[in-house]
C-alpha cells in the first residue's frame, strides 16, 4: 500500500493506493461508519460489505437526484448516524458525488471517504472535492466543494467493471495525457485497453499517475480560478453533444476532444490531431461523429449566460501542454463549420 | 447607517445597520439577485420588493423543508440564476434558514446576503452562518455553515411584525444579557416591551447590541468548539418541551432559561433566579410551566447520542457569566425532579 497526503484549503486529504478494501476497517470503525453503495458494486461484492451498515441506491445517472439524497438521508435518521459518522462512498462517479453531497448536507457536515470502484471515479470523480446531483436536466446544478478525509484505492475492485466503463474512464485519462502530460500520452500510444485490463501492476501505475495529476492540478486551484479550467478538456463540444444524442460521457469526451484539436490547429497551430485520434481509437472511442452542427451550437450557446460573448476554450498547444483561450462566438461558429 | 465588518474563516460579513431596505440597490444590482421572501413579509411591505425578482414561499417552520427549497431551486433556475446571481433573504429565520441554504448548494454555492425582518432574525438566525432544513421532526437536521456577504438592517419592516413574534424574538435578546451582558440586563429590567416597540432608537440600539454580541461570540468559536455553545442557553430542556408541548419557540427557551437557573443555583450557586424570572414575565414571556418530568427527561436523553452519559450544560454563575458544566444524565434527571 502506498499512502499519500495532500492539504487543501481546509483539509487534509489521504490517499491509500494498492490498498485492500478490508483497509477500510483501520480509517474508520464498523460502528461509526455508513456505506453508500449502488446495486451493481453491491451484487458484484456482496461479501466485503460483510458487518457494514450499508445504504444501496439504485445504479445510474438518473438517480443522482434528490429523490435519492432524501432516501439517503432518510436511511442515515433510521440508523441514527450522527455528527460522530463517517460517511462511505464506495462506487463509480455517481456514488462519489452523491455521498460526498450527503455528506456535506447531514447535521450541517459529517465526515466521509470514498472506494472509488470506476476508472472514472478513481481518475476523476472522486478527487477535488465537488460533489453534487442533477436537476431535471441540469447536471451537477446543485452541490457542494468539500475535500473527503480518504480516498481507498483497492484495484481488484475492477474486476468486474464492464468493459464500455473502461472505455469511459481512459477518455479521461486521454485527456489527463494530452493536457499535463507528454510521457503519459507516449506509454499510451504504446499499447491497448486491454493491456490495463490485463496487467494489474501497470494499470495501478496509470491510475496512480492520473489521479495525483488531477490531485495537483485541483490542490493549486481548488476554486477553479486558473489551471483547473484545463480539466474541461474536450467538455465543451463534448457537454454539447452528450446532451443531444445521449451519448455515454466518455464517447462525447472523445468527440469533444477531437474538435479542440481541430480548433488547435487553426488558433494555436497544434500540430498532433492525427496522434490524439489514433489514441483515442485505439481505446475503443469515436473521435469523430456527424454531430448537427448548428444544433449543436445552439446548445453551446444556451448553457452560457446570455452577456457571454465568448467561450473559455481549453486549446493544446502541443500535446502535454493545453492553454485556455476566449473564443468569441462567431468565431466558434464559424469554426465548426469549418470542421 | 453604520457599516461594520467581520471576518470568519473563508469570508468577511458587512452589517449594515440602520439601513434602508432600498440601501439593497448599492449592495446588489437588481439584474444580478433574486430575493427570497415570505408571503406575511411580501403582503406588508410590497412595495419594496418592486422591481427586484422576487420568490415568496408560504410562511411558516411546517415549510422550511427539502420541498421548498426544491421549489426555490427550480425557480431560481426558471429565472435563469447563475454563479454571478446573489441570493438575498428578507424575512425571519426561516427565511433566513432556507436562503442560506439554498445559496450554498445552488451551482455548488453562489454568494448571498439577509435582510432580517423580524427580532429573532436580527438578533439571533441570521448571524453566524448557520443554515438549513428540517427533516420530518428533526429540526435543522440538513444544512451547512456558511457565512453571508452582508445583513442589512432596516429597523422599520420590524412595524408590521406581530406582537407574539416580538415577545419570541425577546427570549434571545434575554438570553444574551443571561450569559454574556450584566449592563445589557439591567437595562432591560428597567424596561418593557412597548418601550422598545415604541421607541425606534433604543429599539436600535438594543438589537445592534444584540447582534454584535452574538457576532463576537460566532466570529471566535465560528465551528461551535467552546464558547458558541454558550448560546444554548436555555435550549436543552427548551427543546424538549418546544417538541412535547408545541409552544412557540421563544416561549419553550424561556421556560429552559428558568429550569437552568434553578440547575445553577445547585451547582454554581447562582443568586439571581428571581431577577431572570421577573425580567422573563415583564417581557411576555412564561418562565415556568407544569411540565411532564419524565416525559420531558425522555425526550432529552432520546436526544442525544446513546454512547453519552452525560450534557453539556450551560449555566450561569451570575448574570452575564455563564459557564459548561457536564452533567450526568442521573444527575438531570434528580434535579429536574427535585424542581
Ligand atoms: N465530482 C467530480 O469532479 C466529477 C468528475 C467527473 C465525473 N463526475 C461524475 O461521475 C459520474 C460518472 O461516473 P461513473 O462513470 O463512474 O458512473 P457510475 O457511478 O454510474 O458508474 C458507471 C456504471 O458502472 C457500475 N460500476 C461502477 N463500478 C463498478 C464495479 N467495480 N463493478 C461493476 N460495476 C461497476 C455502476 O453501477 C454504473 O452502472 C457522473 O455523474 C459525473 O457527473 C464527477
Ligand atoms: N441559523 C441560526 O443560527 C438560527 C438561530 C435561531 C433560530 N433559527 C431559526 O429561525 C427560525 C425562527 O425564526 P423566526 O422566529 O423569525 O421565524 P419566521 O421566519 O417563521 O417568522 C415568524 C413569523 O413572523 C412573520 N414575519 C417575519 N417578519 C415579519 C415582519 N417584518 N412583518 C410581518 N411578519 C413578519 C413570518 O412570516 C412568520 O409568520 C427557526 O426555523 C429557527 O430554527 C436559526
Ligand atoms: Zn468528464
Ligand atoms: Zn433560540
Amino acid at each position: 500500500m502506498i499512502k499519500k497526503s495532500f492539504s487543501f484549503s481546509s483539509s487534509t486529504v489521504n490517499y491509500y493506493f494498492n490498498a485492500d478494501f478490508n483497509y477500510l476497517e483501520q480509517l474508520v470503525s464498523k460502528d461509526n461508519a455508513v456505506i453508500v453503495t449502488d446495486e451493481n458494486v453491491f451484487a458484484k461484492h456482496q461479501k466485503k460489505f460483510k458487518g457494514w451498515k450499508s445504504i444501496i441506491i439504485k445504479a445510474g445517472e438518473q438517480h443522482k437526484v434528490q429523490a435519492t439524497v432524501d432516501d439517503i438521508i432518510q436511511q442515515l435518521i433510521d440508523v441514527g448516524a450522527d455528527r460522530n459518522t463517517t460517511l462511505v462512498g464506495v462506487g463509480g462517479g455517481v456514488i462519489t458525488d452523491i455521498t460526498g453531497y450527503v455528506a456535506g448536507i447531514y447535521m450541517r457536515g459529517i465526515a466521509f471517504g470514498f472506494v472509488p470502484t470506476s476508472i472514472l471515479a478513481m481518475v476523476d470523480a472522486a478527487i477535488g472535492g465537488k460533489n453534487g446531483i442533477d436537476v431535471g436536466l441540469y447536471k451537477n446544478m446543485v452541490g457542494l466543494i468539500k475535500q473527503p478525509a480518504f480516498l481507498l484505492y483497492d484495484f481488484s475492485l475492477l474486476k468486474s467493471l464492464p468493459k464500455e466503463e473502461w472505455v469511459n474512464g481512459f477518455a479521461e485519462v486521454i485527456k489527463h495525457a494530452c493536457i499535463k502530460d507528454a510521457p503519459m500520452f507516449n506509454m499510451l500510444e504504446e499499447n491497448k485497453l486491454d493491456y490495463f485490463q490485463k496487467d494489474p501492476e501497470n494499470l495501478a501505475k496509470l491510475i496512480q499517475r492520473n489521479a495525483l495529476l488531477k490531485t495537483k492540478v485541483v490542490v493549486t486551484d481548488e476554486f477553479e480560478n486558473g489551471d483547473r479550467k484545463l480539466l474541461n478538456f474536450g467538455h465543451t463540444i463534448g457537454h454539447a453533444v452528450e446532451n443531444l444524442y445521449k451519448i455515454p460521457h466518455g464517447h462525447a469526451v472523445s468527440i469533444g476532444m477531437g474538435v479542440a484539436c481541430k480548433f488547435s490547429e487553426e488558433i494555436t497551430g497544434f500540430k498532433d490531431t492525427a496522434r490524439v485520434v489514433n489514441v483515442l481509437k485505439q481505446y475503443g472511442l469515436p473521435p469523430q461523429f456527424e454531430f448537427d452542427k448548428e444544433e449543436t451550437f445552439r446548445i453551446l450557446k444556451s448553457d452560457k449566460k446570455k452577456s457571454n460573448q465568448s467561450i473559455n476554450y481549453v486549446l493544446l498547444n502541443k500535446i502535454g501542454k493545453a492553454t485556455i483561450v476566449p473564443l468569441p462566438f462567431e468565431q466558434i461558429h464559424a469554426l465548426i463549420n469549418n470542421l
